[in-house]
């Protein structure tokens, strides 16, 4: 199987790309606030109306200049892969949260962060395919952390108990590796630092990223 | 186990929710196109600082009135719950793509939806968790129709390979029924039609719901 992408290079000083990550997921942070109240807004009608299309005509001027596709498939003329698009971690999409992981070098990921509205599911609850998307991510970043990067190849949740929306905080390690598969474990806890959910992943490192890899002298690309 | 909430009762006509929801799901489309949007647009940075400024200014009016909290606690004085902050059916949620999901009384659920750059994992294709959190819907929705309502117990998913972002569908089926499990299988495919990800789910009525229904004198609540 072939890489089912190409990157797109940019070509951009690194302080110009500072420079728009800045700009850029201060944008997607006013979005995601926007988002947030649209959804819970009681507002009448009339006003809604206007705010419509005020926000239409917004989404026009963005438009005006717009990259090809999806975001993730930006890179630096240094080889540095723009995550910015990423739907859990990603600064610059609306739709992340976004996460901040930490990494250690053994494999150990975690991450603090709060689930709003828009993340719910049963009625003040995390929605549990939402628990499954920040945990794929977690777990996910682990086997890159310790060496060993992988794509998922199978993912299971046990949920223990509802997550109640606010405060959340989920971590992953690796438990162990078995030739190309690299296993990992990770949980999601509430406000109260109960362990709401469990998870185990097992990433396997596909053969086109393989053979990619070998091309490249097996230097991964960077993310940022 | 307590119930992790209490319904929100809105005294409004059944004339007065069509047109809320007809007028507030129009919001919605608008914020999903403008996150999109903010994600992909390359215009100048002064003019990304404005339009931030801008959307500031809309989240101030939407939040002059909002619900308390979320979403899902809201139900109308007939007991019909709204589901509308749901964050993969909610028309009224923003990041939810939002999928329809046609369901059958054995249990049988389908959707077809687009997914575009907003719902990106590796490059050019689906996060592997948004994967995940479609399929804990469209899975999740199979044991309530199939009369044997529950809450996601377990979640299973394989990945056989990278999603494409675009259009997708998905469906599940009751496998079999165990006590008060209910096991749903499914898959999602893509615009191709080869199935990428398979899912296998146990679904539970926690001890607490049983509990509510049977003091409503098992009629469970209605969404909408």
């Amino acid at each position: 199987m072939q890489a089912p992408f190409e990157y797109v290079v940019v070509e951009k000083s690194d302080e110009e790309i500072a420079e728009d990550r800045r700009i850029f997921s201060g944008l997607a942070v006013a979005v995601r606030a926007l988002s947030e109240a649209s959804l819970r807004t009681t507002i009448d009608h009339d006003e809604a109306t206007v705010i419509r299309h005020e926000i239409e005509a917004i989404t026009d001027r963005l438009r005006r200049s717009q990259i090809e596709g999806s975001y993730g498939v930006t890179m630096t003329s240094d080889g540095v892969v723009l995550g910015y698009g990423n739907a859990v971690v990603g600064v610059r999409n609306p739709i992340a949260p976004p996460l901040v992981i930490k990494t250690e070098p053994d494999g150990r990921t975690s991450a603090e962060f709060e689930l709003n509205a828009l993340y719910e599911g049963p009625p003040g609850c995390v929605h549990g395919g939402v628990v499954a998307l920040v945990l794929d991510q977690v777990l996910g970043e682990s086997p890159a952390a310790g060496g060993t990067p992988g794509m998922t190849g199978t993912l299971t949740l046990r949920y223990g108990q509802p997550t109640a929306l606010g405060k959340c905080s989920a971590a992953a390690w690796i438990e162990r590796r078995e030739g190309v598969k690299t296993i990992v474990k990770g949980w999601l806890r509430n406000a109260d630092g109960e362990i709401t959910v469990e998870a185990e992943g097992i990433f396997i490192l596909p053969r086109w990223a393989r053979e990619e890899l070998a091309r490249s002298g097996n230097q991964p690309p960077r993310f940022e």
